[in-house]
């Protein structure tokens, strides 16, 4: 893999956990230090074991770039809620603070818009005393919001004036390829700018990364969701609750809530496609099921099924450039709605959209934990002048991943894998719900 | 006041409490006991007490209508769903098996549609084994529908095949009236049946019932989502949460979700008229408020504001009769959105409907007693051979409560009251957000 | 009754809620308005209703003895943690600050004691932004301790010094003869001090007062422990969960958390005498139990069964002056486990003390209102220059009690009252395990 | 390593899944398929990858050992309550049942015991029906015990009498190694009896096995007993905030919950010796920060300081074999008394010691589909004729582990490792409380 980490230059500065933690050599990581991407091997043969793709491993280095009380940071937060962002806030602003004693910390308002001064978000300053409890809130105390990259330079000219020298950005996709500009500009500019990404996505579809933080509490909180629509289901002749969840090309969320809590009967991902009309569409289905069992149970990704939906008009994009989704949810209760109707069949169709209740909750433990890591090792590379990276995970070490390769290429269901068979062993519906040709 | 209870007949049989608990005569409680429903003494003049209405006080009776080991009870959950309902059921269950030996118990399924044997839903038997856990679980294990009481003659020949000698029904004004109307056909018949009801109203709007089931729980779920729309409101520029909750024409779970949880800025209910545009309207004061703070939670009662929707065409009506109400929470959206587009004012709203997660919730522990006890009066009244009453609480006393009396008017916030006054002063808002004529 | 509420003099200031909410006369409570202690009528005879005891209705009066904005306040906490204690300071102050323009607030630190120089906790000074958000937090910000009433007028100097004119003491029975003793000595010396108690027992025993804050939430928070002992009980052969529970003379919480969670086999209570051996003793009915259903769930309050341990030496006190309780929980474990060992009968004993984790617990939503209401109706007494009484409620009506009177007797379980009979129900237990003489 | 996987024989018949899922050759696992257990590769130099080390895959088999549908299967579940144990029950049970139409499904009761018919406990028969809600429950349907491994034969012979071919055993090292015993002399009997282990340590203590079910429910729970000790701290004067926590010999949950909740000042462990007096012990330093800061949180796991409890006669043993602890918790909590007694400062020390409300508890949904994965990889192990291991995960793949090397030694926490460093900086505490010599 020729994606390497990007640095600014030399480090010559001891780290000052070496007198802190009294570590020796060994305590840091050294950059030659990597971990396999793949971990087969064939017929115990050593020969078949991968190893062209490597990461570096994140962590502590002994030699750092900055001078680390001299060191400005700023940390931006930026897309749609995520459970755990104030816990990766305050971990950047302990670890900086107490760690490395760099007590410059600024907090951007709103997304990279607040760089722009023509927002008039002024930024704030990070304090341990602000952030101690910070973690125990969902949402960001910083605010957030999409875009506000179309004025590039702008922005850089703001992180130069405030003497901005690491850049902490927590976003999805569209914030990161705007960390990976501003970077890159950066450096060309000649600043001593160190942009470190961690990745948010709450759909967990980052490739190359095992696991993004608020990943597990969004589908512990959908199962929430699951449960009212299955009591609902119950509690109404030909009862079905519906319930829309987050996950927009891929339906890790809909899978996982699913697997956690087995009431579900039919679950929807964008990658698999399915049919509504036919015999063996969705509503056929749907329609034995209920002369059978009278309740179901309905599990929808909110980019599944797009193909499905009439295109009226044009694509449109919201403010990161994403295209927008048409609403599977309400599209599918019309339409289950319909056919029964037509069938003069009674039905209780319960419709449960949870996802703003999901995205905002606070952190459970699990998560907790893993941000306030992602917070360390973000540091850690940043005081070391690591640039235009993302810390990641994989196999349970933390790892320096370069944006672009991130980035490259979404995390999807293998809807061959085991891990899609346990989730159809889960529903019991069938392995395709389309018409044959 | 002249609505006295209903009886079925002359009372003869030796309660098998009266040996069971050891229980002598004071233990029991006779008719002759009633309680105050005013309170107050002006200038502690006693004189001055009110004493024209009084409620007959519920529990054990000494003796008893019916021989208690040969009842044959049924139990029929109608409407939407409410939490505590299966604490209800269990507690009927429980009751009549363990302290009166009625051991003859059919649920309904499906409220009053199971009583129509063309709906072709048939009654299932009720034992302590199949009820002992389901109070962990919200919804009913009846199932539910609104409705059903189109062909009532139908509905008591059904009654009578089976040989029911009690009849619980839980459910709202509908389902009483309904009640009502079985109670005194079956008189009219000469039939031995007592219809007990037990009031359900998860919007606490009864009048001369203190306290309604499941309303306690609804208003704790309903304050998890005014802390997610906090959490969204500050995480985006201008951010305004919008809540919709239950309250078709009473605002008290509107009310005390908002005093519990003071994020609120503006409740908006039934009782209260408001305008949304001039400069007392509420999207005058939202735009002061967003220039001010930022941010926003409205919190609005599905029943509030019904006459600043543009009804077009007819009204409609639902399976119980009740009038369909215009969706408040969307059209306050698409109001807000477009009053702040006009005014090139970029606003982010965000919009929560958690109606289902909050009425699918398994009862708080407060309710799950007040449940718990509200069937056990039940049980006591039927056997007693008391009909077309309902089991209400009045000063934490459980009472008898004729039907008629039940039903004759709505419990609503008094906007007078020191209780709205409260309110108003949990969230800031103006008095009245109507403009002066 | 002849106890009265205190005065400290004539009422000649406007209150500032007559223009700020645009109130009339009607909107305030008049002295002379008064509600009935006991609701009942016998025969519908008018006659029967006794009006000897009546309440002072608590609520804004239209004059006030203070001039709002000058007023000093000072809140203390005492005695052990209580649920909601933070929503009540929460309520104080924001009721004091915003609705009086009273903004002089202390808050005392560590009970009484905080209010003793010697001890050298300073007070710490109380603004709305500091307490908007602790109601979301157990505990109390301000501290608490027993005792520290020793030196009674040291106590009441520092008051002077510190210019208070509103004393609001939230503690129970010892903290209220210590307000008691304040309020008098105050009006002695020719203070103008209000002191204005709000009654804090997490056991619900306080007589006069139908429900105390706290309550709710401990006793929910209680059937947590009754559900962890219930599975281990069902875990291992001849299981045996065993759960105390606060309540030193009064055992409210543990009858309510078993009629909220019926997994509750013995449910063993102060009032209600108990003997452990012989064919009618606990001992023999566990036995028999365990050889039918091979596990069983003991609840136990604190206070029962005193008379069954051995007393060694003198009866100890606490700082408050409480007799110190032995402990029943490890008493019964041994009496338990030593019982069966001689039968050689392997039991699997898991003993479970949820105390701290009750009482620090954050207030539940009907709780958080409770509390907020409780302390507008403090400010409310205090401003009207009311002293030497606690606010109350009774039939759902906020009252003035006089101290003496509300600490004059505990409420107790009745032991032949409707509510111990629905307990014995729930848990099956026999109605009296002592063995006939 | 020498270790491999044993089989009963030669596998011949073609797996059911085949045809139920649409499979072809490559959806199955082949045992040639292993992964590597270090994944470390120095200087980019492929040869210094470890390949000695490797795991066997877990997964369905194409071809199975058994016969499915004719397979009688046994689970046993054992030792102390762990989360999730109900969600491994079920998943074994669906997964034989509706996968591999295996139907004849056997729970032993208690333990081993359960297979010692002196004991009385008969086998319950599984089916979908009884299990499709456990998992909801803490604890085990089955029931446990410690133990029982005394009469090994017997133990055999049982399984050899209900015709078992499968034997799932649940529980930690002790039953693991009785597992291991039970595999092995049946094959000597040349009973054709698969083994097949689910290791289970609420420590999550296991080595070559990342992550053991159950461990973070439990840590999660833990947070909670922190919370409130915290609460506690706060609320007194130098209050002390004591909580005992699990961990025999490692320190996992300790460590965990402390990361989760940062407000613990001292966690103590196995792995890391302290010691109390002298002016680097944990006495010392405890006195310092309450004169500083006047409240303190510790938090102990059960194993630590054991060499600090004075050993009064001999060492005792569990049923299981297990030393039995001396009591740190309580040890701790005398000696900090002792300690500010004797120096006249007062503290209160709360005491919270959480175990069964930690154990009991039901899984949270990550821990739930953790464990409905281990019970499908079980079953696709003992299909294939798979024994004497058990299934386990490494770099999130399931793996097949000789129970040999599973019990072969405990993982515990590396006190010079990057997590504990981050433990350390969570807490602030000193990196070691032992004096120099």
């Amino acid at each position: 893999m020729p994606l390497t980490i990007k640095e600014l230059g030399e480090r010559k500065v001891r780290s000052p956990l070496y007198d802190k933690f009294h570590l020796n050599e060994l305590n840091f990581v050294k950059d030659s230090k990597r971990m396999l991407y793949n971990v087969m091997v064939e017929d115990g043969d050593p020969a078949t074991i991968k190893h062209d793709l490597t990461f570096e491993l994140a962590g502590p280095r002994e030699f750092l770039f900055f001078e680390p009380e001299s060191v400005t940071s700023a940390i931006v937060t930026c897309g749609g809620l995520c459970p755990g962002l104030n816990d990766v806030i305050r971990s950047i602003v302990m670890e900086s603070y107490y760690r490395y004693g760099a007590k410059k910390i600024y907090g951007i308002r709103y997304g990279y818009n607040g760089l722009n001064p023509a927002k008039g978000y002024a930024p704030i300053e990070l304090t341990p005393d602000i952030v101690s409890e910070i973690h125990t809130q969902g949402g960001t105390i910083l605010g957030s919001s999409r875009g506000g990259t179309e004025n590039m330079e702008i922005l850089i000219d703001t992180l130069q004036q405030m003497g901005v020298n690491i850049l902490y950005t927590i976003g999805g996709d569209g914030t990161l390829k705007g960390a990976h500009e501003i970077a890159n500009r950066a450096l060309s500019r000649g600043m001593k700018l160190a942009v470190v990404g961690v990745p948010k996505t709450i759909d967990n579809d980052i490739s190359f990364i095992q696991r993004s933080f608020g990943f597990e509490t969004a589908y512990s909180e959908a199962v929430k969701a699951i449960l009212s629509a299955h009591v609902e289901a119950k509690g109404a002749p030909n009862g079905i609750g519906l319930v829309k969840l987050m996950g927009r090309e891929s339906g890790f969320i809909a899978a996982h809530a699913t697997l956690a809590m087995n009431d579900v009967n039919y679950v929807l991902v964008p990658e698999v496609p399915f049919e509504l009309e036919g015999p063996n569409g969705l509503l056929c289905h749907l329609e034995k099921r209920l002369m059978n069992r009278h309740h179901a149970v309905i599990c929808v990704a909110e980019g599944a099924g797009q193909d499905l939906i009439a295109m009226e008009g044009n694509v449109e994009r919201d403010a990161s450039g994403n295209v927008k989704l048409k609403d599977i949810g309400v599209f599918l209760k019309e339409k289950i709605e319909s056919y029964f109707k037509k069938r003069a069949i009674e039905i209780n169709l319960k419709y449960i959209d949870p996802s703003y209740m999901i995205r905002s909750a606070p952190a459970v433990p699990n998560d907790s934990i893993f941000c306030a890591q992602l917070g360390q090792y973000a540091v850690h590379a940043g005081m070391a002048g690591k640039t235009d990276l993302v810390i990641g995970q994989w196999n349970n070490n933390y790892t320096h991943v370069p944006i672009e390769l991130a980035i490259s290429r979404r995390r999807k269901i293998n809807p061959t894998s085991r891990f899609w068979f346990s989730v159809l062993d889960a529903t019991g519906q069938p392995e395709t719900m389309v018409n044959p040709k």
